[in-house]
């Protein structure tokens, strides 16, 4: 038969589960992936979810890029067929779907994952169940679902996949919180619980703290009792930032400069040192969290947008044993793919924040998906606030 | 009573055991220090080796300094008093002990842990023992001993101490090898056992390879079955060094240029990219192996002798799950000062490698107690061998 949207000519005889995954090894090259590989840090594809002998023949309109470059240059609205086969696999209504730095990058072709072409963008997002097949039980229609893995292809208005390609949440949160939940809240809440163990009391340090994950860090602490130290760039109107990210519940609002100031020291007075440091920014911001950390505590990566390494000075690491790790929350999707209950436990407690307003709604520009040039357009100002693409 | 080292007058009662910890607690001032405190990277001190009630009265020659500064400043040859109690002490005569660019560093302030002073110079060496007090089992006279922790002070011809700040090896070794294997060859040993496990046919890659750890790194590895990729840096007669290194087991030496070159490619299609990195170099040399590493590797920092940071690649740590840690050797002691099981382990492991001919003693000089002031001399000599006082 012919694969409608990889536009090759494909023989293959394929079944739920095992089947799928036998699929990808043998003729992996004109599919879509979305299977963890057996090495979890080779690039991965997206999974076709195209289907042999359809029960009934769908289409939805996807943003598809066919190679890497600028959006305007690849990225194209387009009619994609869908084949929903009535058994094993879910038909869905996107709602909303954010345009992320790191689908951006996906679509530059610098990131950790690339798709086989042509790709459906977009990692993120929130649709509504419209049908279901005859083996599936873990949703059902007008349930929300968010992608469990990254390289669902979110930016289109409809999708069919398989069961474990989705997670349900509950649909009594706004729709921009469920549509953003799976990757800036996930990417905090993860490394302030796997690194180190923080009590009430304890102290988060992180550089680039206005960023949606810092501003997710912010909140989660505060409604752990922990205490943050957050680390900005110094800005026009610093001021109101510095109340924003108060008014989320930050302990500290400090500038890069203030790091290697004695104001330091009186923070230190007040609260405890760091034990955990967050890093997305590099460079020096990073390196000047090194002299502030406790003896013995940990720093994660998770992002470098000061494109400037982080420099680490031999003492740091040897007397005062401060250990570095990176986080990836795609990567750690992919090697807890099968512990639903971890995933559905982060998501809950997550979800249970939004709900008593303790972790809000990132400020966003909502864009109807149609107009979706605009939303690309704004992604390319630095200081510009995230944009979604709404379906309904 | 008066006491003869640190010339304060105290007034104490102390018993081994329990009240030596609590004298440590209460008047720490007036004493060296070598229990560790509360918080294991607080700067420590050495003990007093200094009892009440002295049954004999003994003395030694020992190097002694009383501020920090350059070893021809503050550095002196004196005679200092030793009490045995003959009961729970070990009266020793010292053998041989080297001059490592740690005891430098510590003589200049510039160490993780430093002296109470007056203090004893030397943290590594061997000696033996003379007589036992009635309540010591462990060692015997006659046994050879080194110091189970650092800051032992083993520059001197004498030392009165208690059973477990020894711990005794064999006596059928070379003096130089007994003399120096505490600190470079278990710091190499801890670093190949305790953050990757290792299996016969996998890479380790290190910089400043033709450093004492680096060489025992060579050897250890070679001893196992694992590759080494050798690092070091260009200079008059590099072939000699490389030869040298080869001899001693190392798979690849290769100059620091040759990291940004293609060879390296052609070294991994004869042996697995690295899964484990030692560097006691820091700044760009560390900074280049990060491209070969394999993913989900661990660098480990022992040293920084170019004193200049260690730039960490945000896409390594991220995308590449590569993890950082430090190690120091004076650090894992103080954390497994009361393992005895695995000091011994360790210590039983490197001596069987000593006596099968797998573990060379480091290239030195020998040099005459009396003589100290040329070893510290020669110590400056950057590209000097390794110098070893001689007390017999």
């Amino acid at each position: 038969m012919t694969c409608m949207v990889c536009e090759l000519t494909v023989i293959f005889s394929v079944s739920a589960g095992m089947g799928t995954r036998l699929l990808h090894r043998t003729i992996r090259k004109n599919y879509f992936l979305r299977h963890p590989l057996p090495k979890p840090t080779q690039k991965q594809c997206m999974l076709h979810r195209t289907f042999p002998k359809p029960i009934s023949n769908l289409s939805c309109e996807a943003l598809v890029y066919r190679r890497h470059g600028a959006f305007s240059d690849v990225l194209h609205l387009e009619e994609v067929p869908l084949f929903y086969n009535g058994r094993e696999d879910i038909y869905i209504r996107m709602l909303a779907a954010p345009v992320n730095p790191a689908d951006i990058n996906m679509l530059h072709g610098n990131y950790g994952i690339t798709p086989c072409f042509p790709a459906i963008g977009g990692n993120e997002g929130v649709g509504e169940v419209i049908k279901v097949g005859c083996n599936v039980n873990s949703v059902k229609p007008g349930d929300w679902v968010i992608p469990t893995d990254s390289g669902f292809g979110t930016w289109t208005t409809h999708a069919v996949c398989q069961a474990h390609q989705v997670t349900s949440i509950p649909n009594n949160i706004s729709l921009i919180s469920a549509a953003t939940v799976s990757v800036n809240p996930c990417t905090a809440y993860r490394m302030l619980m796997d690194f180190v163990t923080l009590n009430p009391g304890d102290t988060v340090i992180q550089n680039g703290a206005n960023s949606t994950v810092g501003q997710a860090v912010i909140q989660i602490c505060s409604s752990m009792g922990i205490n943050t130290i957050n680390v900005i760039r110094d800005r026009p109107n610093v001021n109101a930032l510095i109340e924003k990210l108060r008014s989320l519940g930050a302990t500290y609002v400090i500038t890069e400069e203030t790091l290697q100031k004695q104001e330091m020291a009186d923070i230190f007075k007040v609260v405890e040192r760091p034990k955990l440091a967050l890093n997305c920014v590099g460079g020096r911001s990073a390196g000047d969290l090194f002299t502030h950390l406790m003896d013995g505590s940990t720093m994660v990566t998770y992002g470098g947008m000061s494109r400037k390494p982080t420099p680490v000075p031999a003492k740091a690491v040897i007397f005062r044993n401060i250990k570095l790790y990176g986080f990836w929350m795609t990567q750690w999707k992919k090697d807890n793919l099968h512990d639903v209950a971890k995933i559905k436990g982060m998501l809950s407690d997550l979800i249970e924040m939004v709900r008593k307003g303790h972790l809000l709604e990132p400020a966003c520009t909502q864009i109807p998906f149609k107009e979706y040039e605009t939303a690309f357009h704004d992604s390319l100002n630095p200081c510009g606030s995230k944009n979604i693409l709404i379906m309904e």
